[in-house]
């Protein structure tokens, strides 16, 4: 942390090695949406072992919002099957740390967190399908004016495992009426990054009062011929594992990702070994 | 078992409810190719809960091998998100049941098998993209010849987790060489079946030591113009299973598959509410 800060801007175009190793040293402790261009980025989850067969159970049970791409031996902070000498106390650029279900820290390094009972549970990431989306010319709305993607509580409910459920968290975009076929079908090639919209149109039907008043992230104008989509949002299972009241669990700080060494667009999420 | 036996051909064109029932009060015990057409098939591995985690950890490694469908609570032997009351002691047609790594007893029912410390993983199978392939006219020979899909050890490793590992299985089927892209292609969309193909050509730089001797199932002739191509097989996870020497674990018998009401082309396996 006494090395000389690194920007956003000047990662732009670094392959995920030499971001995380900007991370790893302390230089860079930003957002990584942008960076890394064309490898997966993960939403991150880290439990005791004697949760982890219920969270990868309700995973399973719920894989539009809960997409597992990686999954850590306990007690082992490599993530091998997602890339080189990833070392997961150290290359995510800011982490929260809850306690018995309530947040505790943001930290930048979880080295003195770590305990050998502990899985970490890596999880697809809404920046796969939006990058596809914006190569497609589909308008992302909350990137073009800068903001966070707006995310709201919904009424759907999850399938429950052991003591996590709840209900599905989405994120909305809204999409031109006339590219709503093909968002879906472009997002559809992406199960590790949420798939297909869940619901488009009417926010009341999936228990969304007010889509001016999102419950984190910022709100977005709808233009005119547009329509709001709804997509299953990695905020899930944080709030799952929240609700589930856990004596520890550590996540990502929203936006700040794991970058993978896997392509976004790679038929499975497991490195190949070479 | 006292009732009168039901044939395979009456039971084509019958819903997984039927097919299932049938098998549930002992009238049918034959395989389930060509049945509940349009219907996901699984295979399917039980074995105690303190294994679990790493199986689950193992499966999402092997993803092209060893696809998770569905994965029941410990001791419930309802598979709820793969279908409605799916009994999973009583409805496969055969089981196969392992006693410390080896062979112990092939039955139809395994009620008094079933214990409080079991886990029932269901892995999607083959039958998907055969059904898709046939489908856009592409030729399956092992199903047109009427013999099982031959099937072969490799030198391909596997990705280890706890006590699982070893090489991969895959199966061959010939395919025509102008239809190899158009294969691929379609494959690729079932993820939950193996997926696309993972080597096709030259049997023995993947370890095939001969192409008219595989380690089960039947050989099938090779056409002028035709490729030998490879898929990931799901006899992996079973081998797997077997090499790892648990005390107790069950597998379907080869053809003898778990019938889901998921239809097999939806976008995840788990079953919508109704």
């Amino acid at each position: 942390m006494a090395e000389e800060s690194v920007s956003h801007s000047s990662l732009i175009g670094a392959p995920p090695t030499e971001v995380r190793a900007a991370i790893r040293r302390g230089a860079y402790a930003g957002h990584t949406a942008g960076l890394a261009a064309g490898y997966l980025q993960c939403n991150l989850a880290i439990l005791p072992e004697r949760y982890a067969l219920d969270f990868l159970r309700f995973c399973q049970r719920n894989p539009k919002p809960c997409p597992v791409v990686g999954v850590g031996d306990t007690g082992d902070p490599q993530m091998r099957t997602l890339g080189r000498d990833i070392d997961i106390r150290t290359d995510v650029s800011k982490y929260r740390v809850f306690r018995d279900g309530a947040f505790s820290e943001e930290v930048t390094d979880i080295s003195n967190v770590w305990a050998d009972d502990l899985v970490t549970v890596a999880l697809g990431c809404s920046f796969t399908f939006e990058n596809a989306l914006m190569r497609n010319d589909i308008p992302v709305r909350h990137i073009e004016s800068g903001r966070n993607v707006p995310m709201f509580r919904t009424s759907i409910d999850l399938v429950p495992a052991g003591p996590f459920g709840g209900e599905m968290v989405v994120t909305m975009r809204p999409i031109p009426e006339h590219q709503i076929e093909q968002t879906r079908a472009i997002c559809a090639r992406y199960p590790q990054a949420h798939g297909a919209p869940i619901a488009s149109g009417d926010p009341a039907k999936i228990g969304i009062p007010d889509l001016s008043r999102p419950d984190w992230g910022d709100a977005v104008e709808i233009h005119d011929g547009e329509v709001p989509v709804y997509w299953a949002c990695g905020v899930t299972p944080q709030n799952v594992l929240l609700a589930a009241g856990l004596p520890l669990c550590i996540t990502h700080s929203p936006g700040h990702m794991l970058i993978a060494d896997v392509a976004e667009d790679a038929e499975t999420t497991i490195l190949k070994q070479t």
